[in-house]
């Protein structure tokens, strides 16, 4: 070791407590996600976490502070997961119907993957949406408004490539794609079984061989 | 006052308690069912509804005995509720199809009417449905499941009578309606605006136009 890496040493070590940390510090996010999806956002108290990864409650509030900035976090840390598996590898299909097919199969996939325990964590937090604090509350309905969005952008998508009829009301045809995806995690969450997820997956193919001009 | 009148007054008064107990029983669960769209049904302890009516906990304790039985008893007062406004009514229809219409039309109804101030009490309860013991869960998914197999039979009896399709899958069309009715009471919720139901609606007359024999 050199004196000048023995300089270093002290910026090294503070270097590496910010690595771990911040690893740390996602760990326990993504636990927090996870949790979230069954015992409810607001069931998610520093304490709740502090048991579910073995830390203690005081180590945690050193990561957040309060209930809110765990919350907002927690969100962060969904939209990141969910981005990852679903929304981006979706979006960069090349046609707007393809867009919208990946959209809907990959949504249905990561229910049926249990990517969260619960089922899709922004139905999850959707449900409960009267209870959480309007910072809170904002931050959930910024991504479920991006996901209706990116439904209505794939269709008029679709429809200036000339592959879904003009005559479709894009928000429409968004809802009621949305709407079999939304019963099929809610009825998988209570089933435990690929059957509602099948049924989303015909009434979306029956759905959009109508719409196809 | 007679002697026998007099005899029978101790009866009396207990009788009168007994009413006045079963009506003061009946306002505590009709705003446990409330608080319960609001709060979730986990949330929904007797402390908190305690404050919520203004008596103390250990007379709602009196009540109910555990949280359990509270919560087993709301369940049921939700399930008269959402029988008189919606089931008993649709399914006193003439006819299959106008049975399918009312289910569906009254449902939606009763959340554009903020019957519950927190949307369709059965949707909240199925949101959190990982977090109930056993006997409330199975009670829980007892009135989700007869609620969709009035829908599964009204199909039924329209495909009896002629006026729909026997190419439908009466499940598959059943889940169709069904998804309509759960994003309409989800996004209702959250925007507070009948745009969503309207948007059920047109997409529950225009499914029911292609299965209409």
């Amino acid at each position: 070791m050199t004196e000048s890496d023995l300089q270093r040493a002290p910026e090294r070590v503070a270097r590496r407590r910010r690595i771990d940390g911040e690893r740390s510090r996602q760990a326990i996010l993504h636990e927090a996600a996870q949790l979230a999806t069954i015992e409810g956002l607001e069931g998610l108290s520093l304490g709740r976490l502090a048991e579910a990864v073995g830390m203690s409650k005081s180590g945690l509030f050193a990561h957040f502070g309060s209930k809110e900035e765990l919350q907002l976090a927690t969100i962060e840390t969904a939209d990141v997961i969910f981005a990852e598996q679903v929304v981006d590898p979706a979006l960069s299909a090349a046609t707007g119907l393809e867009r919208l097919q990946q959209l809907a199969e990959r949504f249905l996939q990561h229910v049926e993957d249990d990517v969260f325990p619960g089922g899709c964590f922004f139905a999850s937090v959707a449900a409960e949406i009267d209870r959480h604090a309007p910072p809170v509350r904002d931050r959930a309905l910024k991504t479920i408004g991006e996901w209706f969005g990116h439904l209505v952008a794939a269709v008029q998508g679709a429809q200036a490539d000339g592959q879904i009829n003009d005559a479709e009301d894009p928000v429409q045809l968004a809802f009621e794609i949305d709407a079999f995806l939304l019963l099929a995690n809610a009825n998988y969450v209570i089933m435990r079984a690929p059957e509602p997820l099948d049924r989303a997956r015909h009434a979306i193919r029956a759905r959009l061989a109508l719409a196809v001009s």
